[in-house]
């Protein structure tokens, strides 16, 4: 059996009791460890309180199709755990399809994503168009986030903008050279801005502007969130301090999220 | 202190470590009774596994300006469960920024939310556009739902349809003869539907028809969910058991997005 189980998106605290257990009873426990990180990254005291051990996988080992994962799954109880859902901002729908081919059974049990934590900026999630991530500007050229916030804004609706994460990927020198070089690094909302303003400058079509207005959010999920709003060179300057970080450009507001909004302001 | 303590979607053991912590350390718990239902609802199990007592609050008494939770979270540690997370379908923004104007302080436990938990159908949440919510047909026309759909799809957007809950409200028979009638109604995707095709008849825009393509959802988040996808008048014709359900409508899928919804073909 295979069971994909959400942890939430601060630290160990964030599991479920229904997680607890099935990790408790598990055979085997592994770790997407690719697609975010515990703000109090602390393997070890998961292991102490969730009572097994964790093994770390990286991409390319759960995406490979002879994976330990689905191999283990056939006889065995195994766990796999991700930050937030494991369905939602990263995705491990491929895995479950894969392993029901095989016979698996697949059980998934649900935690909170940044995809609705963010409501605790105080905008609707009833408002959200279509969420976008903007990658390192060496990966790619973010037109297609550039274009889901202009979509998005056309009809009124907000966007959450998910920020690049490299975790333990082989680094573009890396793949230049083909030597085994990782790299492990997150977009910072600092960053993202800069990002955008660039795809603005070649694009040229009013989408987002040093005077548009955004939210810089750091942390969200943990008990010490950082919200910033206000113009985006001015959300530029401001530290948000540790990753990781998420922008959202809000298009018309509600009175209600510009009261909640503006208890942010820069 | 003000504590919005997301609940998860199932039962009671949905609730995360750190919640449960903080409902055992608090003063006084409440819950948001009007929202949604845990699906294996156990006031009783909620009452023995978290050690405390819960009163249950309905609509009128969390939106009033004067009441309970305010008044007693000045002094005391209070805590307000709410279905899913706090903040995400159903919102309490409104109560935590006046706790705030009041100065109390306050603090979001987040958890798993139908918006985020659909990504077990299959469905990118990336691919998502506006969710929207569909009322009984005598609070209203859907136009505003009709229409958000038909926004999503010209752009190639999925829509999550969330279908009226009424919860110990007042009935509008009971509002007509002006007497205290209470009613509590889920409902269902089959009754979604039907709605759906009216205003479609309506409004006549090809938005939705007999031949859609649908995802109709019970008990998401749950042991046992139940996911159908087909045609409207097939869907419409299936019976999906126990509430809490919902609707989705597909755009235009990718193949994986593809492959994983025809599991659920009727």
């Amino acid at each position: 059996m295979l069971n994909i189980i959400g942890l939430g998106l601060a630290d160990k605290k964030d599991i479920t009791l229904k997680g607890l257990e099935v990790i408790r009873r598990a055979d085997e426990v592994f770790m997407d460890g690719y697609t975010s990180l515990m703000l109090e990254e602390d393997i070890e005291g998961m292991e102490k309180l969730y009572g097994k051990k964790i093994e770390i996988l990286y991409r390319e080992e759960i995406e490979k199709d002879d994976n330990r994962i689905l191999k283990d799954a056939k006889s065995k109880d195994v766990c796999l755990l991700a930050v937030g859902d494991g369905l939602a901002a990263t995705t491990h729908i491929d895995l479950i399809i894969r392993a029901e081919k095989s016979g698996i059974k697949t059980r998934v049990i649900h935690n909170a994503s940044i995809m609705t934590a963010i409501g605790i900026t105080g905008l609707s999630l009833y408002k959200f168009g279509q969420t976008c991530s903007l990658v390192f500007p060496e990966e790619g050229i973010n037109r297609s986030a550039y274009e889901a916030i202009e979509r998005n804004k056309s009809i009124g609706l907000h966007t959450l903008v998910l920020l690049d994460i490299k975790r333990n990927e082989l680094s573009l020198e890396g793949l230049r050279r083909n030597i085994d070089e990782r790299e492990t690094r997150f977009m910072t909302v600092n960053q993202a801005i800069d990002i955008l303003l660039s795809v603005e400058e070649r694009e040229g079509r009013k989408v987002f502007k040093e005077d548009s207005l955004c939210i810089g959010a750091a942390r969200i999920g943990s008990e010490n969130p950082k919200i910033v709003f206000g113009k985006a060179k001015d959300v530029k300057k401001t530290e948000l301090g540790k990753v990781p970080h998420c922008l959202i450009i809000p298009s018309k507001m509600h009175f209600i999220e510009e009261e909640a909004v503006n208890r942010f302001r820069i």
